[in-house]
């Protein structure tokens, strides 16, 4: 039974997750700055973090995120589609932190299925965790959703992840929340309420996500007309931009009856809200497993091809 | 003939315009702050900044946009539509600054094409005037477009205006450059290009307005992949943004053979553009003259009935 030791990661642009495992067990977790956020280098940031863990005597560590792309450690280049887990594996860049070997996952870019350009990072990651954790999506063709700042739709096939498409939806949304005028009428930072988010969805599905950007006003003039509250409104706006993006992606997928969503906390439950809504179920896998699960695929890989 | 002497203005939320009328001429025009950028009181900075025109004896002033919002100097409360001339001008609050009579005119709300309540200030002022500059435009049906922070579509039937759609596309727009990933791999406030807007333009149009978030992530993947240059994205965002607000006219409004564009300067030009994309023709209307004519109308329909 293997019971070798590896620090894992998750290095993304916003947060950095690590995790001393044994085996199939974590022994211990830590949080650090994202690559965005960093005040020391890469290297330093990592290995003040790892600290007393070295003591545990891990083999590597292998890292996936924002923490290969330029601006990251090292730049590990995108991976094109489709790709197995195999084919990631053997493009994860090799370097090393004061002795410590440490392996840096690629990203993902492929065509979209709208024909232009796309790209992953750390995503690519979790659609591997969660085809480790749920042998149903191993064979056949199927829609992934990864909500975030950059939501990201993923179509795996057989095994394979054949294409992704991404909506900077929790980006517009937060730019929108904080400097928009759409939020005048009140200063409050409160998370948006469910009956408006649903009232968001209501709308956008009742005159199509062709009107988004027009629905949008709505959160301003309902507030001056109507009172509609701070909470409300901002509900209200989520509803509509994960409503034009659930239509989206309904319109270039095709009939479907069961979408995965890998995440956690309220945005992944606003997006199986969503697609509830469509009459598409949704399962949820958990984030940090599917994270775990990924890299957990990506090492035996290597460790089996080295 | 009239040679009265009057101050009006188009006070908004991020400037405000005076002019200094004697019959039909404009003497003189002076600028200053909007209100939303406002450091002293509404009054006090009017009456400073209208200055030395008193010795001139004018009989009053009339002002339209956001100084008659709540935000303003005093609220005028947003008339119905469908509105008239004569019914926005009865609407209009007077008040008075250090002896001269001020005449605030209203906004105008609606139930909007989509079935939403929206809002306007400022622009009911500019469609009048576009309808006294051009009597083609007061008899039958007509679309007209004014480019801006809050972009409004407006639809006047034999010269009342009916109803009206805003959609937050300069803002959207400012935002996502000044703050969001998408303008990532290079930090210019470039001006975008006309090469990259016409590839927006086209882009919205192949797959359409409902996948403008979607496309919208193309310009920070363009910039990774395929070098694209910042002032190609900025111009393929803009594109996107005006493409799928035209768009989405196009399909409310129903078969249209020419719109009229009120505005000025390089806003206006991409709206004339991205219509002449979808084979409508555009006439642009100055948004200073249309403004001043608006102005003249509401004061005349006053002085008939006061």
């Amino acid at each position: 039974m293997d019971q070798s030791i590896v620090i894992v990661g998750d290095w993304g642009g916003s947060r950095l997750r690590l995790w001393l495992r044994q085996g199939k067990s974590v022994i211990h977790r830590r949080d650090g700055p994202g690559v965005t956020a960093l005040t020391d280098s890469p290297e330093k940031t990592f290995l003040d973090l790892v600290g007393d863990w070295r003591e545990a005597g891990p083999d590597y560590a292998i890292l996936c995120g924002m923490v290969g792309s330029r601006m990251g450690w090292t730049e590990a280049p995108y991976a094109p589609c489709p790709a197995t887990t195999g084919q990631i594996a053997a493009r994860a860049v090799r370097i090393e932190a004061a002795g410590l070997p440490v392996r840096i996952v690629p990203g993902l870019s492929c065509v979209n299925p709208l024909g232009g350009p796309d790209v992953m990072r750390g995503e690519e990651t979790q659609i591997l965790g969660a085809l480790s954790l749920d042998a149903a999506l191993r064979s056949g063709r199927h829609l992934l959703v990864l909500p975030g700042t950059h939501n990201k739709w993923a179509v795996v096939e057989d095994g394979q992840i054949t294409t992704f498409l991404t909506a900077p939806i929790g980006e517009t949304f937060a730019l929108l929340k904080a400097h928009s005028t759409l939020g005048a009428g009140g200063g409050s930072l409160a998370e948006g309420s469910a009956a408006g988010f649903a009232r968001g969805l209501t709308r956008i599905a009742e005159q199509g996500a062709g009107r988004l950007t027009h629905l949008m006003f709505e959160t301003r003039a309902r507030q001056l007309l109507e009172a509609m509250t701070p909470a409300d409104a901002m509900g209200f706006l989520s509803g509509l931009l994960i409503g034009a993006d659930v239509a989206a992606a309904r319109d270039w997928f095709g009939p479907m009856e069961a979408v995965t969503v890998i995440g956690d906390g309220p945005l992944a439950a606003l997006y199986v809200q969503a697609l509830a809504a469509t009459g598409v179920t949704a399962s949820a896998v958990d984030g940090d497993a599917a994270v775990l699960a990924g890299l957990s695929m990506i090492t035996r890989h290597q460790d089996a091809s080295s």
